[in-house]
């Protein structure tokens, strides 16, 4: 270390520093995500097709993997990115931690492209790797992509359809899930409160994610991510599946395509309010000399 | 810190001091736990209909995603109030901790209080998130609210149909529950023991309640929890279910609703007790230098 | 710490000390152990009856559920036991470990029957949690408990039919499942190895049963532990499922008995045989200063 | 520590020193990932049938149980060899981390030897154990082992149908697969990044291969780790799977055998070059006074 930074005021630094190594690290960290995402839809849809899964519907085993998956990747995301930004992978954390005053303004655009980016190539190795399997899949339904809303599901959401066109429905679910998810992460890197130590928060905060597949996943797919819905919304749009990304005819599922944008941008502040009022002020409030009663500190600590 | 202990004498205190932000604490640790928790039976009956799942039944993948969904439930209750009031969460916690003198009396009714509030809100949020898909299925069964037990059970807990009306099963499956709870919580909080460090306890105490509702859960719906149940049960009442919840006319199932907010109490106390005088005890007998056998103590601990 | 060594000098000591403090602890860590591991193949058998399941076999989700629950009650009887016995609470362990000379030869047998009498009481608790789930599953299969083997498999092994007879295939089986059993409890205690610091080996132990589970779980029922298996067994001897139990008629089942007691012991000694030879051997021959190449020391270690 | 190290000038060795500890070491914990890892797809295919599955294929259920199975099968073959060898057990790591200049090139083909040679063995074992299972399976589906793809797939991978016969579609399978596999390792073990500490990267690294198995595992089994497939494959060869595992007559499954070696060899370079080009250098260039927004370090570290 001392040694380091003896270099430091003479070393001819590269690429990495500043903002341009922050935005690398939120590509490969949202493109991880996805990746691992998207991979997990496309294990329960088309890689294990055959084994009594109905087109359209999930069952409880198959949810049980795009959970896991889903949670999984966000583990692993956060932490590919985590040392260099902080990991925030999802422009809904961008936006949350800028509001809070914990990020500058200034950056949270370029954070939102370079998750865009990241999710839109993850997609694309997605389909590298799953075209096979993809075309196979429609092939053995006799359909076509642009019909295939099975398919289109490995990449990008889409809302229950007990929710009957209603926009409402899913614009609250978003809004829910991205809360919880906010107000969970705030949780988890406070500590002053209880956060995990030993550099276990990334899985922690993956185990998060687990949740809300488990719990708000069905409704509409659980984006709680504008970067990982739009990035491979993207890509289905151009490779084949057209008008259920994006409204060529108007119709309420592809006219749905910026309910998880705006939802969880709106979802996200929610929840880091809703903890700084309930939990961050108290803290502050309370000072360090309060603790819960019978806590012992740990040794060492 | 040092500068944090300066200011303290002068700073003026806001809404969080004392019992205040405790109770803040608490309503939102309950809050996030039911919400999380009633979420992921919400997809198990709802979220996922038409998987193969029939009404008033749960295939075994349905039921690992409630087990998961109530463990990580409380995982994050527990992370959120953690380090404000030690996120008891659970009315049946803050009656064990008092009778064995780790909590004030004094605070054991504001804190049922805030817990009881806590999970009301959260199930008024799980409806709002879910009443289009729980008024779909009952379309498609053709059934009212009123006599719809699968969406009931999204919210509030009922025995199983083998107890044949009997209340004392349920009630000893109950105390069971509670007691394997509070005795694994005692355990998992006593560093003199092998209690997690690096502040893992809250997701090994989620991995308790995992495994209870893996063990002991579809005898009577694991409330183990008099405000998980008695909150959500009231809402459900309020809003359309009736005498599934509560006694309109007199019935078995509507009459078992004091069984969850009984069983655990004494559950939680025989929990500790079990706790204390099995290990508690001992490991004060033996004092610090006895050890098991060739155990190494950590490097830096 | 210092005020507590002052005491020590006068403080009369109580019940705990000593080796009855250790078999208190081994009684309730296996009593945990077991009261949650057979109550998983409890929701799984009877608690889900109706989900699809045939007698006396088991589908793929309900045995993640089992896998799953042993491996918790495994992770929560090493967090309740851990501080005071080291929690062997498996005889196997317990010989494995006098033979490796970490564990007094003298302490063999009171350990022993601690653990079975807590699998015991366990099973007992377990029967008055489900005894009403089980009478109703066998009225409705039409069969007493003497012929039922699924309710029988709530408490206690049998091995697969496929071995048609043979007892040398289960005993392999025994053998194998306690060898990998040992042999990574080894590596997980094994702090000049990569033993989880921070408490947290109870839960990495418990991730071993459930690899078990998942990989040489269903030949026979992966008893691994004499006392897990024999204190149950005769719980349902006694409690009227019999000859299934033991051999009051001479058949092929219940003569097993003894493979889960004979199997288990031989395999533990084999894991810390081996584990000895390959890797703990190998780390004293190396010395401290050897270090797998680009290993970095943990900041702080 | 001081003691022993006076000790060393004097001592004399044992067998572990030096290069013959390291390869004992990648032996045993290849050995202790495929026995794992294989049983789990026995109890998968063999262990569990009669629950629904269809030869030839896999339901999801049955597939979390085999992404579990081989996740843990990492945890804990890292955790036995962790300390000596650093825990390569597949040759796609040890040559990854020989290009990266991490390990020395003349103890790659050894490393290679040992780790096939371990997963050999560990084939042996898993038959050893489900050899009654296997022949029951054979003979219930009326088949010989030479056309017995299921009992075959236990051991080794093959691809899936949809590929129609194209080796492309699984070689960029094994490359994005075995890339993620060492990206995330790279992360994991970076302490400047947020390498999990306390000992528990073993267990992060095993959820990384639980991640790809619900996410790139179906297309062609997920070997991604040349020793786990070819050893395995090696001893179906010799015990009568015969041209399923290496083609007698020519086909496309058994002339797929070279995809799991040079696939996951090239992949894994790609994951480091990855990992490096995008956080590693990244790192370097930022120093360690540059740390992401908001980030406050742990107590004590």
């Amino acid at each position: 270390m001392a040694e380091q930074s003896a270099e430091r005021g003479t070393r001819r630094r590269g690429y990495g520093e500043g903002l341009t190594g922050e935005l690398l690290a939120e590509f490969l960290g949202t493109l991880v995500l996805v990746l691992i995402g998207c991979g997990s839809v496309a294990v329960a849809v088309v890689g294990l097709s055959g084994s009594g899964r109905q087109a359209g519907e999930f069952g409880p085993a198959n949810w049980l993997i795009i959970s896991w998956g889903w949670g999984l990747a966000v583990v692993f995301g956060v932490y590919v990115a985590g040392g260099i930004s902080g990991a925030h992978i999802n422009p809904a954390v961008t936006l949350a931690f800028a509001v809070r005053r914990h990020f500058s303004w200034g950056k949270v655009l370029p954070y939102w492209a370079a998750q865009v980016l990241g999710a839109f190539v993850a997609a694309a190795l997605v389909y590298a790797a799953y075209h096979w399997a993809i075309d196979a899949f429609n092939a053995k339904e006799g359909i076509g992509r642009e019909e295939s809303l099975p398919t289109y599901s490995i990449f990008a959401t889409f809302p229950a359809e007990y929710f009957g066109g209603s926009l409402w429905g899913p614009l609250v679910d978003q809004i829910i899930g991205t809360a919880i998810l906010l107000l969970l992460i705030c949780a988890i890197i406070d500590q002053r409160n209880t956060g995990p130590m030993a550099n276990l928060a990334p899985f922690i905060t993956g185990l998060v994610v687990v949740a809300i597949g488990l719990t708000f996943g069905t409704n509409a797919g659980y984006a709680i991510n504008p970067a990982r819905d739009f990035g491979p919304r993207l890509f289905t749009f151009f490779e084949g599946w057209g008008a259920i990304a994006f409204p060529g005819k108007f119709d309420w599922f592809s006219s749905y395509w910026w309910i998880p944008i705006v939802g969880p941008l709106i979802g996200g502040i929610i929840g880091v309010k809703v903890y700084d009022f309930f939990i961050a002020k108290v803290i502050s409030d309370r000072g360090p000399e309060e603790q819960p009663e019978g806590r012992v500190p740990e040794p060492g600590f």
